[in-house]
């Protein structure tokens, strides 16, 4: 599994990945599945990943050498006019491989070879945008109403988003928000795991922002990990005691 | 879907479940999805299910036309010796009605006529016993280490279940805890809804406890459903701030 995270602010766009790949829970690895490209100035791009790895980084490495070569009259990751556009390319890739190697050439339901991404950044005089791209290639965009999208074991991080996000938080705020999505996650799912990687996309920037990983010996990731626990004992005590409905 | 929980505390064990059933969003209805059976003074079982209603219901009703007639030499519900035979018996039942109607007399993986169940209770002098089965008619049974299941929907309201139980909680402050964790899950699927049945077995008391409904609007759920997002809102920002690291 994994658990990748887009979150859309008023300033900024805050993306969180973990790292844990399995094929079963007997092979387990660490990969990264935040990848970024900018042109100081005029674009900056997080691809955020979760699904098959051989699909993923295929796409990654497609979207990279195509953005060096030139070679076509077609765009690229760094030459795409607008974020849509950046969506558009990202998608067709992401379609292409998985349409390479399932069998047939068909994008399967369910196929195995599936994957499903998150796009977010901003481009030239554009808005900063997010994405979400399906495995077919096609894709939803982020919005003031839903504004952030969770790819891979979204469920038990998900209640605490809804409740705490809020668009004018900082970026700190924001952070803190994940981490505590991510602990509840990771508590539950094994095949979600720390190292996080974040990338805070500031707005309006057009380049890369803090880009930086959070161990899980991370002293603050500890605190958050065991004070949200207690926190949540609190907040439960504190909630008003049921009483027996006297005719049941 | 559905959620549905059967908790283990150690004076006895409080069952809870929704009301809806879906066959697509276009089409939902009300169905009980507990089941009791007593006979006073000697055992109580509580049945929770999940899954086909076909199958849920059939299963159901099967167990209580059989427990009625006595007809072969077969133990029913109400004869089974122990809790272990009483779940064997359930699992046989459901694994028997799901390969009736499933093509060829199989039992499919992910078949569309599955269903899991939760059989819990007390018979005789057996000690109270939660068991979860599965549609091949085989179970697992709730243990210190794991003293509640879940079915249906479970991942939204699990970590609240995780960080709050406490197998000496009394049965008032289990049924706050369930209608937090019931509060999430509904508020991000759909397919899970109020009413709210109940069901609280009073460990050695061989006989049904109190049984009663809890609406939507029912006050004291309103109060929790939101004071549960004011809660969580505090404890979040009562967390530690992040602060950016320097050298990112």
């Amino acid at each position: 599994m994994t658990y990748c995270v887009g979150l859309c602010l008023e300033n900024g766009i805050v993306f969180m990945s973990d790292t844990r790949t399995n094929s079963g829970v007997d092979n387990i690895s660490t990969f990264r599945k935040m990848h970024t490209w900018e042109k100081p100035g005029e674009r900056a791009i997080t691809i955020l990943s979760a699904g098959n790895l051989a699909t993923t980084q295929s796409v990654v490495s497609l979207l990279d050498e195509r953005s060096k070569t030139h070679a076509e009259r077609s765009p690229d990751i760094l030459s795409a006019p607008t974020m849509f556009q950046v969506a558009t390319l990202v998608g067709q890739t992401l379609r292409e491989v998985i349409a390479a190697n399932a069998a047939g050439g068909m994008v399967a339901d369910n196929g195995i070879f599936n994957a499903t991404l998150l796009v977010g950044g901003q481009v030239g005089d554009g808005q900063q945008r997010l994405f979400m791209i399906y495995p077919e290639g096609n894709f939803i965009e982020a919005s003031e109403d839903t504004p952030f999208f969770q790819i891979g074991e979204t469920k038990y991080g998900r209640p605490i988003i809804l409740r705490a996000y809020d668009a004018t938080m900082s970026v700190e705020e924001a952070i803190k928000l994940l981490l505590v999505s991510f602990d509840s996650t990771i508590k539950a799912n094994l095949s979600v795991s720390p190292p996080l990687d974040v990338h805070v996309y500031e707005k309006d920037s057009l380049k890369l922002g803090r880009v930086f990983r959070i161990d899980g010996d991370d002293p603050y990731f500890q605190d958050i990990s065991a004070g949200w626990g207690v926190a949540l004992r609190d907040a439960f005590r504190q909630l008003p005691a049921f009483t027996m409905p006297k005719d049941a």
